[in-house]
Protein backbone atom coordinates (compact mmCIF):
# COMPACT_ATOMS: atom_id res chain seq x y z
CA UNK A 1 0.00 0.00 0.00
CA UNK A 2 1.31 3.52 -0.97
CA UNK A 3 0.38 5.95 1.42
CA UNK A 4 0.26 9.79 0.29
CA UNK A 5 3.99 10.80 1.29
CA UNK A 6 3.24 13.42 4.36
CA UNK A 7 1.56 10.12 5.59
CA UNK A 8 4.68 7.70 5.19
CA UNK A 9 7.00 10.68 6.67
CA UNK A 10 4.97 10.87 9.88
CA UNK A 11 4.62 6.51 10.10
CA UNK A 12 8.47 7.17 9.49
CA UNK A 13 8.53 9.73 12.89
CA UNK A 14 6.34 7.09 15.12
CA UNK A 15 8.65 4.02 14.03
CA UNK A 16 11.75 5.86 15.90
CA UNK A 17 9.63 5.64 18.92
CA UNK A 18 11.37 2.59 20.90
CA UNK A 19 9.44 -0.25 20.17
CA UNK A 20 6.96 0.69 17.65
CA UNK A 21 6.57 -1.64 14.42
CA UNK A 22 5.54 -0.35 10.95
CA UNK A 23 1.88 -1.42 12.03
CA UNK A 24 1.93 0.53 15.39
CA UNK A 25 3.18 3.39 13.58
CA UNK A 26 0.87 3.36 11.33
CA UNK A 27 -1.94 3.13 14.02
CA UNK A 28 -0.61 6.39 15.71
CA UNK A 29 -0.24 8.20 12.33
CA UNK A 30 -4.07 7.39 11.34
CA UNK A 31 -4.95 8.55 14.88
CA UNK A 32 -3.06 11.69 14.18
CA UNK A 33 -5.25 11.84 10.60
CA UNK A 34 -8.35 11.60 12.87
CA UNK A 35 -7.99 13.98 15.10
CA UNK A 36 -9.03 17.63 15.40
CA UNK A 37 -6.64 20.41 13.66
CA UNK A 38 -6.04 21.70 16.85
CA UNK A 39 -5.22 18.64 18.59
CA UNK A 40 -2.64 17.93 16.35
CA UNK A 41 -1.16 21.08 16.95
CA UNK A 42 -1.03 21.04 20.03
CA UNK A 43 0.26 17.31 19.72
CA UNK A 44 3.24 19.13 17.72
CA UNK A 45 3.74 22.26 20.13
CA UNK A 46 4.30 19.57 23.15
CA UNK A 47 7.31 17.81 21.43
CA UNK A 48 8.87 21.46 20.42
CA UNK A 49 8.01 22.63 23.87
CA UNK A 50 9.70 19.65 25.87
CA UNK A 51 12.79 20.15 23.85
CA UNK A 52 13.24 24.22 24.39
CA UNK A 53 11.82 24.04 28.30
CA UNK A 54 13.36 20.92 29.82
CA UNK A 55 17.34 20.37 30.42
CA UNK A 56 19.59 18.44 32.74
CA UNK A 57 19.87 19.34 36.23
CA UNK A 58 23.57 20.10 36.57
CA UNK A 59 24.05 18.13 39.98
CA UNK A 60 22.07 15.30 39.61
CA UNK A 61 21.44 14.45 35.65
CA UNK A 62 17.41 14.26 35.89
CA UNK A 63 15.51 16.09 33.27
CA UNK A 64 14.27 19.75 35.12
CA UNK A 65 12.66 22.71 33.63
CA UNK A 66 14.60 24.92 36.06
CA UNK A 67 18.55 25.10 36.83
CA UNK A 68 18.10 22.58 39.54
CA UNK A 69 15.91 20.17 39.68
CA UNK A 70 13.33 20.18 42.87
CA UNK A 71 14.53 16.86 44.30
CA UNK A 72 18.56 18.48 44.57
CA UNK A 73 17.02 21.58 45.61
CA UNK A 74 14.81 20.28 48.50
CA UNK A 75 16.56 16.95 50.48
CA UNK A 76 19.61 15.99 51.89
CA UNK A 77 22.24 15.32 50.10
CA UNK A 78 23.52 12.90 52.63
CA UNK A 79 22.49 9.61 50.79
CA UNK A 80 23.12 9.68 46.94
CA UNK A 81 21.12 6.74 45.22
CA UNK A 82 22.88 6.04 41.54
CA UNK A 83 20.66 4.66 38.92
CA UNK A 84 21.72 4.29 34.78
CA UNK A 85 18.41 6.51 33.71
CA UNK A 86 15.84 9.15 34.62
CA UNK A 87 12.91 6.46 34.07
CA UNK A 88 15.07 4.82 37.04
CA UNK A 89 14.48 7.63 39.34
CA UNK A 90 10.47 7.42 38.59
CA UNK A 91 10.41 3.82 39.66
CA UNK A 92 12.11 4.52 42.92
CA UNK A 93 9.90 8.07 43.83
CA UNK A 94 7.03 5.69 43.08
CA UNK A 95 7.80 3.85 46.40
CA UNK A 96 7.33 7.05 47.76
CA UNK A 97 9.79 6.27 50.29
CA UNK A 98 13.07 7.07 49.64
CA UNK A 99 14.05 10.67 51.06
CA UNK A 100 18.08 10.98 49.45
CA UNK A 101 19.40 12.29 46.34
CA UNK A 102 19.75 10.74 42.59
CA UNK A 103 23.01 10.64 40.42
CA UNK A 104 21.78 9.42 36.71
CA UNK A 105 24.75 7.94 34.90
CA UNK A 106 22.85 8.29 31.62
CA UNK A 107 23.47 4.49 31.13
CA UNK A 108 25.77 1.74 32.05
CA UNK A 109 29.29 0.58 30.76
CA UNK A 110 28.58 -1.80 27.39
CA UNK A 111 31.41 -2.56 25.01
CA UNK A 112 28.45 -3.89 22.74
CA UNK A 113 26.81 -0.85 22.38
CA UNK A 114 30.55 0.94 23.01
CA UNK A 115 29.62 2.90 26.06
CA UNK A 116 32.94 3.25 28.37
CA UNK A 117 32.76 5.14 31.80
CA UNK A 118 34.17 7.91 30.06
CA UNK A 119 30.65 8.46 28.46
CA UNK A 120 28.48 8.67 31.78
CA UNK A 121 28.16 10.94 34.33
CA UNK A 122 31.03 9.00 36.73
CA UNK A 123 33.24 12.51 37.53
CA UNK A 124 30.46 14.64 38.67
CA UNK A 125 29.50 11.81 40.87
CA UNK A 126 32.66 11.91 42.61
CA UNK A 127 32.55 15.76 42.39
CA UNK A 128 29.71 15.67 44.68
CA UNK A 129 30.81 12.74 47.44
CA UNK A 130 31.91 15.59 49.49
CA UNK A 131 29.22 15.72 51.89
CA UNK A 132 27.76 12.24 51.40
CA UNK A 133 27.32 9.73 53.82
CA UNK A 134 26.14 6.70 51.30
CA UNK A 135 25.52 6.42 47.88
CA UNK A 136 23.10 3.63 46.68
CA UNK A 137 24.02 1.43 44.30
CA UNK A 138 20.90 1.38 42.08
CA UNK A 139 21.79 -0.32 38.52
CA UNK A 140 19.65 -3.28 36.77
CA UNK A 141 20.81 -6.59 38.22
CA UNK A 142 22.06 -7.56 34.39
CA UNK A 143 25.47 -7.96 33.44
CA UNK A 144 25.93 -3.99 32.33
CA UNK A 145 23.98 -3.17 35.48
CA UNK A 146 26.67 -5.43 37.59
CA UNK A 147 29.73 -4.12 35.90
CA UNK A 148 28.57 -0.21 36.44
CA UNK A 149 28.16 -0.77 39.86
CA UNK A 150 31.33 -2.54 40.71
CA UNK A 151 32.96 -0.07 38.85
CA UNK A 152 31.74 2.78 40.52
CA UNK A 153 32.13 0.89 43.83
CA UNK A 154 35.97 0.54 43.25
CA UNK A 155 36.58 4.21 42.32
CA UNK A 156 34.57 6.08 45.10
CA UNK A 157 35.10 3.31 48.44
CA UNK A 158 38.55 5.35 48.80
CA UNK A 159 36.83 8.61 49.55
CA UNK A 160 35.69 6.48 52.83
CA UNK A 161 31.80 7.31 51.59
CA UNK A 162 29.37 3.97 52.58
CA UNK A 163 29.21 2.45 49.43
CA UNK A 164 25.87 0.07 49.11
CA UNK A 165 24.74 -2.16 46.51
CA UNK A 166 20.97 -2.67 46.43
CA UNK A 167 19.39 -6.44 47.42
CA UNK A 168 18.51 -8.80 44.04
CA UNK A 169 16.38 -12.01 45.19
CA UNK A 170 12.96 -13.58 44.21
CA UNK A 171 10.84 -10.28 43.77
CA UNK A 172 7.91 -9.78 46.48
CA UNK A 173 4.44 -11.63 44.71
CA UNK A 174 6.86 -13.40 42.78
CA UNK A 175 6.52 -17.45 42.43
CA UNK A 176 10.06 -19.43 43.28
CA UNK A 177 8.52 -22.43 40.66
CA UNK A 178 8.77 -19.72 38.38
CA UNK A 179 11.76 -18.12 39.08
CA UNK A 180 14.62 -18.23 37.03
CA UNK A 181 17.95 -20.59 38.44
CA UNK A 182 20.16 -17.32 38.03
CA UNK A 183 17.86 -15.20 40.44
CA UNK A 184 16.95 -18.58 43.18
CA UNK A 185 21.14 -19.02 43.35
CA UNK A 186 21.19 -15.81 44.18
CA UNK A 187 18.40 -15.25 46.53
CA UNK A 188 19.43 -18.41 48.59
CA UNK A 189 23.46 -16.99 48.91
CA UNK A 190 21.88 -13.38 49.67
CA UNK A 191 19.57 -15.09 52.73
CA UNK A 192 18.92 -13.46 55.79
CA UNK A 193 19.39 -14.91 59.52
CA UNK A 194 15.73 -14.92 60.85
CA UNK B 1 7.35 11.45 40.85
CA UNK B 2 6.62 14.73 39.95
CA UNK B 3 8.07 15.21 35.59
CA UNK B 4 8.07 18.80 34.39
CA UNK B 5 5.22 20.45 33.18
CA UNK B 6 6.44 19.87 29.66
CA UNK B 7 7.23 16.10 30.08
CA UNK B 8 3.72 15.85 31.65
CA UNK B 9 2.50 18.02 29.05
CA UNK B 10 4.11 15.65 26.04
CA UNK B 11 3.24 12.06 28.30
CA UNK B 12 -0.61 13.57 28.12
CA UNK B 13 -0.21 13.91 24.63
CA UNK B 14 1.42 10.15 23.38
CA UNK B 15 -1.28 8.89 26.01
CA UNK B 16 -3.64 10.00 23.33
CA UNK B 17 -2.49 7.60 21.09
CA UNK B 18 -4.16 4.27 20.36
CA UNK B 19 -3.09 1.63 23.12
CA UNK B 20 -0.95 3.61 24.55
CA UNK B 21 -0.77 3.91 28.76
CA UNK B 22 1.08 6.00 30.91
CA UNK B 23 4.50 3.65 31.11
CA UNK B 24 4.68 3.59 27.31
CA UNK B 25 3.65 7.36 26.93
CA UNK B 26 6.62 8.21 29.41
CA UNK B 27 8.82 5.72 27.32
CA UNK B 28 8.11 7.76 24.30
CA UNK B 29 8.54 11.28 25.68
CA UNK B 30 11.68 10.14 27.33
CA UNK B 31 12.66 9.28 23.26
CA UNK B 32 11.65 12.56 21.99
CA UNK B 33 13.74 14.36 25.16
CA UNK B 34 16.83 12.23 24.33
CA UNK B 35 16.66 13.03 20.18
CA UNK B 36 18.35 16.01 18.83
CA UNK B 37 16.73 19.11 18.29
CA UNK B 38 16.43 18.66 14.98
CA UNK B 39 14.83 15.39 15.08
CA UNK B 40 12.21 16.56 17.15
CA UNK B 41 11.31 19.56 15.30
CA UNK B 42 11.07 17.14 11.98
CA UNK B 43 8.90 14.79 14.50
CA UNK B 44 6.52 17.98 15.37
CA UNK B 45 6.90 19.41 11.53
CA UNK B 46 5.72 15.73 10.59
CA UNK B 47 2.46 16.07 12.56
CA UNK B 48 1.66 19.40 11.11
CA UNK B 49 2.08 18.50 7.68
CA UNK B 50 0.13 15.56 7.58
CA UNK B 51 -3.02 17.46 9.16
CA UNK B 52 -2.10 20.46 6.33
CA UNK B 53 -1.54 17.93 3.02
CA UNK B 54 -3.39 15.03 3.65
CA UNK B 55 -7.49 15.31 3.13
CA UNK B 56 -9.91 12.79 1.98
CA UNK B 57 -10.68 11.50 -1.74
CA UNK B 58 -14.10 12.57 -2.22
CA UNK B 59 -15.22 9.58 -4.38
CA UNK B 60 -13.40 6.39 -1.80
CA UNK B 61 -13.27 8.56 1.53
CA UNK B 62 -9.63 7.39 1.81
CA UNK B 63 -6.79 9.30 2.91
CA UNK B 64 -4.93 11.38 0.30
CA UNK B 65 -2.50 14.59 -0.65
CA UNK B 66 -4.46 15.08 -3.89
CA UNK B 67 -7.94 15.73 -5.03
CA UNK B 68 -8.55 12.08 -6.38
CA UNK B 69 -6.51 9.32 -4.44
CA UNK B 70 -4.48 7.20 -7.01
CA UNK B 71 -6.76 3.98 -6.60
CA UNK B 72 -9.75 5.90 -7.47
CA UNK B 73 -7.94 7.82 -10.27
CA UNK B 74 -5.93 4.68 -12.04
CA UNK B 75 -8.72 1.49 -11.67
CA UNK B 76 -11.82 0.15 -12.98
CA UNK B 77 -15.06 1.29 -10.86
CA UNK B 78 -16.83 -2.11 -11.64
CA UNK B 79 -15.98 -3.43 -8.65
CA UNK B 80 -16.66 -1.30 -5.07
CA UNK B 81 -15.10 -2.61 -1.72
CA UNK B 82 -16.97 -1.22 1.32
CA UNK B 83 -14.62 -1.29 4.65
CA UNK B 84 -15.07 0.88 7.20
CA UNK B 85 -11.05 2.29 8.12
CA UNK B 86 -8.34 3.29 5.72
CA UNK B 87 -6.44 0.81 7.26
CA UNK B 88 -8.54 -1.98 6.22
CA UNK B 89 -7.91 -0.73 2.20
CA UNK B 90 -4.22 -1.03 3.57
CA UNK B 91 -4.85 -4.61 4.54
CA UNK B 92 -6.42 -5.84 1.30
CA UNK B 93 -4.26 -3.86 -0.76
CA UNK B 94 -1.05 -6.25 1.13
CA UNK B 95 -2.72 -8.80 -0.84
CA UNK B 96 -1.32 -7.78 -4.16
CA UNK B 97 -4.71 -9.09 -5.93
CA UNK B 98 -7.79 -6.94 -6.04
CA UNK B 99 -7.58 -4.16 -8.51
CA UNK B 100 -11.10 -2.83 -8.10
CA UNK B 101 -11.80 0.60 -6.03
CA UNK B 102 -12.52 1.13 -2.33
CA UNK B 103 -15.41 2.82 0.03
CA UNK B 104 -14.51 4.21 3.01
CA UNK B 105 -17.45 3.93 5.47
CA UNK B 106 -15.45 5.89 8.19
CA UNK B 107 -16.51 3.05 10.65
CA UNK B 108 -19.74 0.74 11.23
CA UNK B 109 -23.02 0.93 12.96
CA UNK B 110 -22.85 0.90 16.64
CA UNK B 111 -25.72 1.67 18.72
CA UNK B 112 -22.89 1.90 21.74
CA UNK B 113 -20.75 4.38 20.30
CA UNK B 114 -24.08 6.13 19.54
CA UNK B 115 -22.64 5.51 15.28
CA UNK B 116 -26.18 5.21 12.55
CA UNK B 117 -26.20 4.79 9.41
CA UNK B 118 -26.14 8.52 9.00
CA UNK B 119 -22.58 9.07 10.53
CA UNK B 120 -21.33 6.71 7.45
CA UNK B 121 -20.42 7.41 3.88
CA UNK B 122 -23.76 5.33 2.63
CA UNK B 123 -25.05 7.95 0.98
CA UNK B 124 -21.76 8.27 -1.26
CA UNK B 125 -22.04 4.77 -1.81
CA UNK B 126 -25.38 5.23 -2.87
CA UNK B 127 -24.23 8.04 -5.65
CA UNK B 128 -21.10 5.60 -6.68
CA UNK B 129 -23.87 2.50 -7.69
CA UNK B 130 -24.38 3.72 -11.46
CA UNK B 131 -21.39 1.64 -13.79
CA UNK B 132 -20.32 -0.87 -10.92
CA UNK B 133 -21.31 -4.56 -11.54
CA UNK B 134 -20.18 -5.80 -7.77
CA UNK B 135 -20.06 -4.86 -4.23
CA UNK B 136 -17.92 -6.62 -1.93
CA UNK B 137 -19.06 -5.68 1.63
CA UNK B 138 -15.72 -6.45 3.54
CA UNK B 139 -16.77 -4.83 7.11
CA UNK B 140 -15.24 -7.02 9.72
CA UNK B 141 -16.90 -10.33 10.31
CA UNK B 142 -17.98 -8.75 14.07
CA UNK B 143 -21.47 -7.85 14.95
CA UNK B 144 -20.99 -4.15 14.57
CA UNK B 145 -19.29 -5.62 10.76
CA UNK B 146 -22.57 -7.68 10.63
CA UNK B 147 -25.18 -5.05 11.27
CA UNK B 148 -23.17 -2.51 8.91
CA UNK B 149 -23.02 -5.29 5.76
CA UNK B 150 -26.46 -6.34 5.87
CA UNK B 151 -27.80 -2.78 6.76
CA UNK B 152 -25.97 -1.42 3.28
CA UNK B 153 -27.04 -4.66 1.38
CA UNK B 154 -30.97 -4.25 2.04
CA UNK B 155 -30.24 -0.68 0.92
CA UNK B 156 -28.15 -1.43 -2.33
CA UNK B 157 -29.28 -4.39 -3.60
CA UNK B 158 -32.26 -2.36 -4.85
CA UNK B 159 -30.32 -0.88 -7.48
CA UNK B 160 -29.38 -4.00 -9.42
CA UNK B 161 -25.74 -4.14 -8.44
CA UNK B 162 -23.93 -7.72 -7.48
CA UNK B 163 -23.31 -7.80 -3.78
CA UNK B 164 -21.68 -10.11 -1.95
CA UNK B 165 -19.81 -10.18 1.52
CA UNK B 166 -15.97 -11.48 1.95
CA UNK B 167 -16.07 -15.14 3.29
CA UNK B 168 -15.49 -16.01 7.05
CA UNK B 169 -14.37 -19.11 8.51
CA UNK B 170 -10.63 -20.80 9.66
CA UNK B 171 -7.76 -18.56 8.94
CA UNK B 172 -5.38 -20.50 6.74
CA UNK B 173 -2.38 -21.72 8.86
CA UNK B 174 -4.83 -21.56 11.93
CA UNK B 175 -6.08 -24.59 13.96
CA UNK B 176 -9.24 -25.81 14.53
CA UNK B 177 -8.73 -27.23 17.69
CA UNK B 178 -7.85 -23.48 19.15
CA UNK B 179 -10.65 -21.88 16.71
CA UNK B 180 -13.79 -20.51 18.87
CA UNK B 181 -16.82 -22.39 18.28
CA UNK B 182 -18.97 -18.84 16.73
CA UNK B 183 -16.10 -19.26 13.35
CA UNK B 184 -16.20 -23.42 14.00
CA UNK B 185 -19.68 -22.88 13.40
CA UNK B 186 -19.44 -20.68 10.82
CA UNK B 187 -17.00 -22.79 9.05
CA UNK B 188 -19.02 -25.66 8.50
CA UNK B 189 -22.75 -23.72 7.47
CA UNK B 190 -20.25 -22.07 4.68
CA UNK B 191 -18.83 -25.36 4.10
CA UNK B 192 -18.19 -25.71 0.09
CA UNK B 193 -18.46 -28.69 -2.25
CA UNK B 194 -15.01 -30.24 -3.54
Amino acid sequence: MNYADPINELIAQFSKLPGVGRRTAYRYAYSILTMSDGDAENFAQCILEVKRKVGRCPQCGNFTDGSVCSVCATRSKETIMVVAEPSDVAAIERTGKYDGVYHILGGCISPRERIGPDDLRIKELVVRLNGAKEVILATNPSTEGEVTAQYVAGLIKPFGVRVTRIATGVPIGGNIEYADEVTLLKAISDRKDY
